[in-house]
């Protein structure tokens, strides 16, 4: 028995309502459920009220009021509640019905369900959606990958209610990333570089603020300046609305100076951090914004240590120290610094989250076209931005760029942020604030553009104390040295 | 059927070799086996001649061979094969025979093998075994964990083969370290700290090298005196004499410029930077270090770039890129400054490394003796120093002692280097070599010591986007606002 919706929604909290409303708005018939049906009959009476809605207080009344081929999709909390409903559709669906996952489901489930849904008759899609509340509601960033053949199924609808970019507004935010779990995968590297975005945000607000002095009146302007530069982006932008949000529990300053320093985080951050070290990329902005969320939620820890540990005083070098101060102390100048370490960091940040994907892609033969995913995070997404104009430029131009830094506008622009970058970590070091995800991209930069790094001594030492051997730089074949009798005589 | 071998010992690759002739040499016979068998008559023809051995040529002579509780140890490739073995050697042994597993093992596997095999009437050790080639052979660190039961059975011949320490010589590397995975817990731990202090050994010869311009010789001198000072340990033994090594390949020049900068790895380092990420606490110096022998295997990318991407050029604010180069420039300063980096950054990474070590043994009920955790690795393995006799003393002091930088000896010694250090790590930063890991621990300590970090901003963006709400400074409970609603119109 089928039915007349044109697609199906399982899962209505706040997510899951917004996207719903979002396909019916473009003109399809939505049939919605959910585990806890007072929320399908809320959605009816209350937002929904007077649309083409159909809600369901059952799977099988669920699956039944949507026509053929199916459009099912779950959105709901990543994990055992996806296979628990998967289960559950398989025996009510039909031959070539369409089961989509929206939520953050880690890459490898999502690889596996794609195999166990399409042994079972049925095509599976495991789709990333970015955008917060706002976006699924008006148009968010869809990254859907898995059975190709339903790609077609879906197309029109995923590109109708997807964000829209381009000089006319009509280039969809939503193409077939690619087999599997390529989808979530993409959608974990938006999320892990959204992180990146994030810590480097607070670090120039750290500096500003602690440093600088600055009010939040300025940093206001600083940021709303910022975004109309190269930094233009959702994230800058918001960061300038919350300095200007007032307190709304009564009290007569900012908000933003009444939340408690202590970052919460959900696990994207973190898998992708886990993955890059599984491929042996070095993804150290993800990381370092992870870490730093982690060091941050060490709140007691921290006050206790706070009384205890004293930062740079009195036996500082006292000419840099001098130096520094002065950068800070020159308002513009200084802010103008941040600003070229918080871009640079930002492009070493995406250089890295793209060579990830590159290695990813390799492993997992997913065909990944990169400038596409910059086109699907240009709009919609959280790192919805300007800048992704260019990278979807470099890999138009170059599909097998090997690293974004490489490509002349972003070698340019770090040559131009560099000073500013270097004086900024500098300064930092010097002076005692954590600028942990600056540096960690500073010493990227340096680490990459360097023929030699000093790992000729790490692999002596693996030699000396565990026979690892190693290869020599003037001939081929694999070595090991006999150390005890090469070093001098103590 | 038991034979009269106190120990049996399966897997006759280096480590397996040097172990078994150890155990011997402490007046026990022991039993070896080898799957390809002609191992066993190699070793017995050859360095076992004479000696009490027995050679085996099946696992049912091996058991047999063997009196009962049997103690028989596997050092074999960690992963698949040990399963197979003890999958063989189950209806093999009696009840009450102890199956030892030497290698690095992933805790977990671990923890399911010591459940299973307890389950067959067995009793399983997985043991750290720290010390390489030359350890195995004269004394390794051994941290054992697994059946409590077995401990009695093999505390003598374990203390007897295990490195000593202390004044008399008489304190054994080797204690019981606590239930099921934790033996291999604590050695991945040790991996890891290991992974730290060869990146950090690696940044200062960096720097020393290129910026200071130090030849082998000079470097053999500097490493040299440090290993009398407070960096006393092997790593620096062996640094310093790797640095007088001859090319024994024929060249005219020391061995260590003719190794190629291409840092393998076998997996530890990771593995504890993956389940630093689990746990939430910011171990970033082992990560550090795993990200830069990732970035050193690209090697031909690193060479492409090196001709593309420029370092710090007539951009440089001028007055600090003066000012780092007379640092520098300043020979015996500039050494000093470096060893305050090194000492100083050494201290965050073991602290980092206790952390961990506490926050796993919380997770899985091990009670871990963090004081008795440093006793294990004074002596016989890679990271053995001195300064663990510090460790040892502050644990002893403070058992519950949240992190080694709170005891006032490593307090003050971060003090008396943090000048230095702050100046070195300055300096790279201006004038673009990179040091990665001293940058995270100067970043670390200084976001440690920080009551207030930028993570409220942080918080105010995910509440803003996508209400993952927040808390306050000033009240107790969850908070969600309507930014869009308390921004400034634009």
């Amino acid at each position: 028995m089928s039915g007349d919706c044109d697609f199906g929604l399982i899962g209505l909290a706040v997510m899951g309502e917004n996207l719903a409303l979002n396909v019916e708005s473009r003109g399809y018939k939505v049939a919605v459920y959910n585990r806890t049906t007072s929320k399908v009959d809320e959605l009816i009476a209350g937002r929904a009220k007077g649309k083409n809605f159909v809600g369901t207080h059952s799977l099988e009344d669920f699956v039944a009021a949507v026509a053929r081929p199916r459009k099912l999709m779950m959105l709901v909390k990543a994990g055992p509640a996806v296979d628990a409903i998967i289960d559950q559709l398989i025996p009510l669906c039909d031959e070539g019905d369409i089961i989509i996952d929206g939520g953050n489901t880690y890459y490898t489930d999502t690889e596996e369900r794609t195999k166990r849904v399409e042994a079972a008759g049925m095509l599976y899609v495991g789709a990333g959606v970015s955008g917060g509340e706002e976006g699924a509601l008006k148009g968010p960033s869809l990254m859907p990958g898995g059975t190709k053949a339903a790609w077609p199924e879906i197309k029109e609808m995923f590109q109708a209610i997807a964000a829209k970019v381009g000089p006319n507004n009509d280039i969809p935010c939503c193409e077939w990333v690619g087999p599997r779990g390529a989808g979530h995968y993409v959608k974990m590297v938006h999320n892990g570089i959204e992180y990146g975005d994030m810590q480097l945000i607070c670090e120039a607000y750290q500096l500003l603020h602690e440093l600088g002095g600055l009010s939040n009146d300025e940093l206001y302007d600083v940021f709303a300046k910022w975004n109309e530069g190269e930094l233009q982006s959702y994230l800058i932008e918001i960061t300038r609305d919350i300095f200007s949000a007032k307190d709304d529990q009564g009290g007569d300053g900012y908000l933003v100076d009444q939340i408690l320093d202590v970052a919460g985080a959900k696990g994207t951050g973190k898998w992708m951090s886990q993955l890059a070290l599984d491929l042996g990329v070095p993804s150290t902005l993800v990381t370092t914004a992870v870490f730093a969320r982690g060091l941050s939620a060490q709140k007691d820890a921290r006050v206790r240590a706070s009384k205890k540990l004293n930062g740079p005083g009195a036996s500082q070098n006292p000419e840099m120290a001098a130096l520094a101060k002065k950068l800070v102390g020159d308002k513009q100048a200084f802010i103008d610094a941040v600003e070229n370490a918080l871009y640079a960091s930002k492009i070493v940040s995406y250089a890295q989250g793209f060579v990830q994907l590159q290695a990813a892609s390799d492993e997992h033969d997913w065909g990944l076209d990169y400038g596409q995913c910059a086109l699907l995070w240009r709009g919609g997404c959280i790192i919805r931005a300007q800048f992704l104009d260019r990278i979807k430029e470099a890999f138009g131009e170059q599909p097998n760029l090997e690293n974004l830094l490489l490509y002349p506008f972003f070698e340019e622009a770090v040559e131009n942020a560099q000073a500013g970058w270097r004086a900024v970590v500098s300064a930092a070091s010097l002076l005692g604030i954590p600028v942990p995800a600056f540096s960690a991209a500073l010493n990227y930069y340096d680490g990459y553009r360097l023929e030699r790094l000093p790992a000729n001594l790490l692999q002596a030492q693996r030699d000396y104390f565990g026979a690892h051997t190693y290869q020599r730089v003037d001939r081929e074949g694999v070595f090991h040295s006999e150390w005890l009798d090469l070093r001098k005589p103590v």
